[in-house]
C-alpha cells in the first residue's frame, strides 16, 4: 500500500461491540446487547412539530454555518439544566456543545494525552472512552473498583505508584455502562477529596443520569471541584441518539483548547439539529418526556430482575440491581467464559455483550452485560429463560 | 491550572478568520470575508418536506444510533454521482459519511500523520486543513504554485529533498480556497504523474466543484490514481452547511483505518441528517438545484470582476477570473500589507480576509481573499468602491 500510517493507527482496533451488534441485527434475535435507547421513547412527533416550525421560521440561519461553540439558547439551557439538576453553578461560556458526548471524549484525548501519559479509568469501564482515548496513546491504569465504582483507597494508592502523574480520571459515578452501578454520596465524597489531595483532574460522563428509577442520584462530581473537572452531557438517552447532540463543560482554563479542537474537528456540530432540541426544549418538554423514559426502563429492569431470579436459580449466577440507566451486570460462575458462550446463546437467539471488553487490562471472563432498554417484558422474559438455559448447559463440572 | 496540556494543545491556535467573521457580524458591514455559501441558495422547502416526510415514515430510525460507516442508501447516492459527475469508480464501501468534509481533515490526520510527518500542501492552502492537520504535529511543507495550483517541477524538487518521505499532498484542484484558482487538465496529468513516480499519495479536496460557471473541470485527480489517494466531498456548498454533511472516498487499504478513527470520534454522522438529505435528493434534486447556484454564483463574480475593473483602476491591483467556486484573490502592490489595510476597511464598512493566514509558511502580505457570495450585486459594488478607496489612501509613496 501507498499509505504510510501514523502510529496510532495501529493502536486503533475494531469494536467487539461493532461485530456483536451486527449479528443482533438478524430477525428474531432478542438482543439485550445494544447500548441503544428504547425507539420507542423518541419524541417523533414532537420533534417533527420543532423541525416544520425551525425551517420555516429560521430555516436559512438554521442550515447555514454557525459558531463552533454552539448555538447560544441551547449553551444556556444546558446551564440552566445543570443547575437545576446536578447543583453546578456554570456559566454558558464554558459549555462547548459537541457531535454527541463521544465527540467530547475525543477532544478531550487530543488536548489532555501526550504518547505515553498515565490516565486512569475505572474497572471495567465504557468502552468508547477506550476508543476515544486510544489515538492518543495513553497509557491506562485501571482502578479496582467495587460496586459502587473505584474504591478510594485504591485510587490513593494508583497516584502514588504513578508519582501523581495521571492527566485525569475518567469516571461514570451514575448507571455506569457497563455495569449499571452508582456512586453513593460518601462514594463520591472520598473520590473527590482523594483526586483533590493528588492534583488530579476529573473527567465525568453523565449519559445515564436523567434515567433514575426512585430517586435521583447525588449530586455530580464535578459540581464539588469545578475548576479541576470536566463534565460530559448528552441529550442521547432523553431526547434521541441520532441527532448526535452533546456537550462539554469545562473550566475557563481548559475551554479554549477544546473549542480550538472542535473547531479543527468539524467546525460545528450541526445548527439545524441544535436548533431543532432548543425548539422541543420549550415549555419544560423534559419535565413531562423524561419520567416516561424512566417508568418504561424501570418496568423493564423489574422484568429482567424477576426473570433473572426465576430462571437462573441455582446456576450460581449473581447480578446486581441497578438505580437506574439501561444496563445490569451479570457474573457467571467462576471458570465460566462469557465470551465462549456468546455464541451458543446467538445461536439460540439471544444476544448480550461479554464483560471483558470493557476491561482496559486484566479482562473478566465470567461477567455480562444485559440491557433491559430495547426488548420487551416479553422478550426480556423469554431471552432470560433462554440464557439460563445456555448457562446450565455449560455450567463446569 | 490543574490540568496538564498535552504537547499538541500548544500547536492549536484560535482561528484568524474566526475572529475575522466575528467582526463581519456587525449590521452594515458588507462582508466579502466568510467563506459561507449565500443562504438564499439553501432549499428550505424541499428540506422541510423531506423533514417531514422522514420524521413521519421512518422517525424511529432516523433517530436512533446507525452505522459508523454511514447510511447505506447516501453511501450509494455518493458512489454514483463520483462515477457520473467526476469519472471515479467507487464502491459504495469506499465512501466513508463524515460530519462535514472538515471531519474527514481531522480523521486523515489522525491516521496518516505522525509527530514530525512531512507533509505537502499547496501555497497557500485551506487554513481549516491546516487547523485538521496542526494537533497531529506534521513538519508542513507547501509547493510552490502559480495560478493553477502547485508548479509539477517544484513538486518533484520537494519530494526529491524530503527523501520521498512525505506522507501525502493536499490539493484543492477545483476553484480552490482561498485563491480560486483551478487546475487544468494538463497540470492535473502532470502532479499526478509525478506524485504517482515519487509513491506520493493525494488528498484531494472538492468543496466547491459542482460550482462551476461555464463548464465542469476537469476530471478529479483521484480518477487517475485511486489506490494512492482519498477524495473528500462535501453537501456543503449544494445543498446546506448547518447539515454537516460530508464524505470521504478511500481505497480498501486505508478504510479500514479511517472508519476506526471516525468511530471513536463521533460514533456516526447524525442518522437524521443523513436520512433528511437521500429524501432530499430523490427524483434528480441536484440537476435542478445547483445549476440556480451556479447562476447566481456567476452574477456575482460578474459584478465583483466588473467593480474591480472599475475601480481599481490605476491603483496597481491585480485579481484573477475564477471558472467557478465562492472566491477570488486580489494582490495589491508591492509593499501593501492587506492585514493593515483591514481595520481602515472595516472602520469604512467592508470586510475580507488578509491572505497571509492561508500561507503554511512564508505568508504573502499583499494578498487578500474576496467572496462573492454573501453580499448582492447592488453590495459588491458599493464594497469594492469602498475597498478601492481605502488602498488609493494606504498606496506606498
Amino acid at each position: 500500500m501507498t499509505f504510510t500510517l501514523a502510529q496510532r493507527a495501529h493502536k486503533m482496533n475494531p469494536s467487539v461491540l461493532r461485530e456483536i451488534l451486527k449479528v443482533t441485527d438478524r430477525p428474531g434475535i432478542i438482543s439485550f446487547a445494544g447500548g441503544l435507547p428504547s425507539a420507542h421513547t423518541f419524541p417523533v412527533d414532537a420533534l417533527r412539530q420543532a423541525s416544520d416550525k425551525v425551517l420555516r421560521t429560521e430555516g436559512r440561519s438554521a442550515l447555514q454555518y454557525a459558531a463552533s461553540e454552539g448555538l447560544p439558547a441551547l449553551r444556556e439551557w444546558v446551564a440552566q439544566d445543570l443547575k437545576a439538576h446536578q447543583g453546578m453553578r456554570v456559566s454558558p461560556e464554558q459549555v462547548l456543545i459537541t457531535t454527541g458526548s463521544q465527540q467530547g471524549l475525543d477532544l478531550l484525548a487530543k488536548v489532555l494525552i501526550d504518547a505515553g501519559s498515565p490516565i486512569l479509568v475505572e474497572s471495567p469501564t465504557y468502552l468508547g472512552a477506550l476508543q476515544a482515548f486510544a489515538p492518543m496513546e495513553p497509557v491506562v491504569h485501571s482502578v479496582a473498583c467495587d460496586e459502587q465504582g473505584p474504591v478510594p483507597e485504591n485510587l490513593r494508592a494508583t497516584l502514588v505508584q504513578l508519582g501523581h502523574k495521571a492527566r485525569f480520571i475518567y469516571l461514570l459515578p451514575n448507571f455506569q455502562n457497563p455495569t449499571g452501578r452508582t456512586m453513593g454520596e460518601g462514594r463520591r465524597q472520598a473520590l473527590v477529596q482523594v483526586a483533590q489531595e493528588g492534583g488530579l483532574p476529573l473527567i465525568e460522563d453523565n449519559p445515564y443520569g436523567d434515567l433514575w428509577f426512585e430517586a435521583p442520584p447525588p449530586a455530580s462530581l464535578c459540581s464539588r471541584c469545578p475548576e479541576s473537572s470536566v463534565y460530559l452531557g448528552s441529550f442521547s438517552k432523553i431526547l434521541a441518539p441520532g441527532l448526535r447532540l452533546g456537550y462539554v463543560v469545562a473550566p475557563p482554563s481548559l475551554y479554549p483548547k477544546l473549542l480550538q479542537a472542535k473547531q479543527a474537528a468539524d467546525l460545528h456540530t450541526p445548527s439545524f439539529n441544535q436548533r431543532l432540541v432548543v425548539e422541543v426544549l420549550q415549555g419544560d418538554f423534559l419535565a413531562r418526556h423524561v419520567p416516561t423514559i424512566r417508568a418504561l426502563y424501570q418496568q423493564q429492569c423489574q422484568a429482567m430482575l424477576g426473570a433473572l431470579a426465576q430462571e437462573m436459580n441455582g446456576l450460581g449466577v449473581r447480578w446486581n440491581r441497578p438505580l437506574g440507566g439501561m444496563f445490569l451486570w451479570l457474573q457467571l460462575p467462576q471458570g465460566m467464559d462469557a465470551a465462549a458462550l456468546l455464541p451458543h446463546a446467538v445461536a439460540r437467539g439471544v444476544a448480550f455483550v461479554p464483560g471483558a471488553a470493557f476491561f482496559a487490562a486484566n479482562p473478566v471472563q465470567e461477567n455480562l452485560r444485559l440491557s433491559f432498554t430495547t426488548a420487551d417484558e416479553t422478550q426480556i422474559r423469554a431471552g432470560i429463560a433462554v440464557l439460563a438455559q445456555v448457562i446450565q448447559d455449560h455450567l463446569p463440572c
